[in-house]
């Protein structure tokens, strides 16, 4: 019996997601009463590593409750690539060399990883990574006086590689817009967790070896993730009236930190958000539409992805007969894969704001395409809106939180198998 | 020497631009005085069809004024297909079968008629369609007890046949809300327009002609068509609180009426746009961004593009390898345009909304989102912000206007060529 791995990935996920409400249902998982739809979004939110809350996770979850949701982002996170792979596994007793073939596609592993060998890699890299960011933040937050400073680091390092942006602080990190060593410490976690495993090996070999050279993806992901964070800084720097407001180091720490939120999808903030203008908004909107990177623990549509979205723009205002990228053409499968993740973002945002409109309708446009594009991009960011929806308001978050997650990895899986025969492509189209 | 046609095409739009904005110059044109942007602004809108205005034409234009406005409509109207056709042919003494190809690819034209014989052909049934529907007009005007019956019938007809959207009454036609005349009429002037000359030419000869058969991209085109007027009705109709406080029919017909006004780009109104609900506005958004169809005189990204980028999706999320559209498969070259078309509007947006959100702070997201999709989309409504922008931000509406007009029929253009050889192309890209 051979099943539609993308399927058996979406029930993965939702078995996360369920298995998380049960859990954060338990009596002790809470400080008081948090109604069962609450529950249920923040279960989903981390497993989906989004960040949005409708109850504040630091006042209304005890120790326990915070245990699970650092578990679900944790899992969520390092499972976007992992529990894929198990759901490719369940499907035969070895990986036979076609569906091993669909897993390197899918996940992007280079020709010489194992994918065994290579779940195993990512773990040891997340847990290194994430306890040197605990172990800075620890620093960082007993110097603030904060309490319980131990846990407060080791969550928010875990929430910040997993680009989870989950906060035991009720303003996430607005005490903190001036100081120097936290914006540091988050955006690097952020950083490493959004472009991922892949490039930062790929990186480190290049500046070990002098023989190898920095691949076509990791160069491409690597200009892209630095060209938005300058240009972001420079725009948000200059725009926004209420960052201009600020201290010059404060100002560009602002500007810095909001934009590099934006295009991991961590979803921290160091300045409130429903307070931004509407020009620095359209920036975040596109920034968190896009994302992170395929190969990391980000969301949105993926930088790879406006790559190939450019290159198509670009190639045909050039009037040239292929479409390339930094002179390089680029596959026909990877073209539509990035078109339909694109006019399938573009779909879901159009029907869960028209929803929204319906089940919500006191709150303003700019609020609710923030919230739906915070959401579908698993960003986590929020002009202030969540925690007042409706009980079918917070359903359509969630649907969007889960498509954000699941649906963009399905297009990616769903591509992969188009380099199959022609029989083996009908096999696949009889068995959905 | 070999000229890009695409680049001539802008020059030709832009050529008649500047020329209406001399004639509107002149003294005897207004009534009293206009400013310069505006009448910048008015030839603007006129020449792309577009129908936006930041001053009323009823008011501040004399007859002379408003002759000239209607000039301008008919020329960009029409001339969406025929100045087009005089740009390449301006690069060649007589139409060389290469250029011919080209002409006919980028016009859709059908393989039996020739470039000269269908330009009239076009123009010849836009007159005959235009002179009945101002007849129809002017029994409806006069039975209003309408001033000017004769010539409004005349302006409003043309404004409707060409999708411009343009009105001498202040409030277009809200005081026709109920008129079920009026409303047919203008429908079906808006419909002929949007569809154009060659979805009618195939549909009269289905009905008349056993051996005929619709043609793809015409059943295309009218099951597209066909659909969005049905859902638009009935989402308008179920979800506005506005329009649903209205009496049966008059509800009816205002909820048809504000689909078929955004879908067809004509862009006049019977209700006030201000006051729709975001649900309702988002469905505008849609409709106003999809626009009307290739062959005809509307705007946006086209029905066509639509049902491309549909086909991208639904076949990747089936896992096809082909891209197919109703069991068709479709050109990659095509797919590639829809793309393209797709990626440059969402970036023209974006662009505008953040400069708006620069040089006019003070009106909310969903005032000006609405207005740039129109201005790109030349649909020419609007929540009612156009006449209090800033000289910038008119100008930004005007680049706007134009791009929409010109740009997408650039892309057009520019994938036709990639069906010359190689050599043939690379020669293309040293011309640029
Ligand atoms: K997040
Ligand atoms: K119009």
């Amino acid at each position: 019996l051979r099943t539609n791995p993308a399927k058996l990935l979406v029930v993965g996920y939702v078995g996360y997601m369920l298995a998380g409400w049960l859990l954060l249902s338990l009596p002790f998982a809470h400080e008081g009463p948090v109604a069962a739809i609450d529950n249920f979004f923040t279960a989903v939110s981390a497993v989906s590593t989004t960040g949005l809350v409708t109850v504040d996770p630091g006042s209304n979850y005890s120790f326990f409750g915070e245990l699970i949701i650092l578990l679900l982002i944790q899992v969520g996170g390092v499972g976007y690539m992992t529990i894929g792979s198990f759901a490719v596994m369940a499907t035969a007793h070895k990986l036979s060399p076609l569906r091993e073939k669909m897993a390197r596609a899918a996940f992007a592993l280079p020709k010489d990883l194992k994918p065994g060998h290579f779940i195993l890699t990512v773990v040891i890299f997340t847990l290194v990574c994430e306890a040197i960011g605990a172990l800075a933040l620890y620093f960082i937050f007993a110097g603030a006086g904060q309490e319980d400073a131990v846990w407060s680091a080791i969550f928010h390092a875990v929430s910040a590689f997993c680009t989870a942006g989950f906060s035991l602080n009720p303003n996430s990190f607005e005490a903190y817009s001036g100081d120097v060593g936290l914006n540091v410490v988050i955006s690097a976690l952020s950083l490493l967790g959004a472009m991922g495993f892949l490039v930062i090996h790929d990186v480190w070999r290049n500046f070990t070896s002098a023989a190898f050279h920095l691949g076509f993806t990791t160069k491409v992901i690597l200009r892209i993730t630095g060209a938005f964070l300058f240009i972001g800084t420079l725009v948000l720097f200059v725009a926004d009236p209420g960052i201009a407001a600020l201290q010059p180091t404060e100002r560009l720490l602002a500007a810095f930190f909001q934009t590099m939120t934006a295009t991991t999808t961590v979803g921290f903030n160091t300045v409130p958000i429903g307070a931004l203008s509407m020009s620095v908004l359209m920036v975040l909107f596109v920034l968190m539409a896009i994302g992170a990177s395929p190969s990391g623990t980000g969301g949105g549509l993926k930088t790879t992805t406006f790559a190939a979205l450019l290159a198509i723009m670009r190639s045909t205002l050039k009037q040239r007969s292929r479409v390339r990228f930094f002179k390089r053409p680029i596959a026909a499968s990877r073209l539509q894969a990035a078109g339909a993740s694109a006019v399938y973002f573009i779909v879901l945002l159009a029907i869960a704001v028209f929803l929204l409109g319906l089940t919500d309708p006191q709150f303003a446009f700019d609020r609710v395409v923030f919230e739906v594009i915070s959401a579908l991009g698993t960003v986590g960011l929020s002009m202030g809106i969540t925690g007042d929806l409706s009980s079918l308001g917070k359903l359509i978050i969630i649907v969007l939180m889960t498509a954000g997650r699941v649906g963009i990895l399905t297009f990616g899986i769903a591509i992969a198998m188009h380099d199959e025969t022609r029989a083996e492509e009908e096999d696949n189209e009889l068995l959905f």
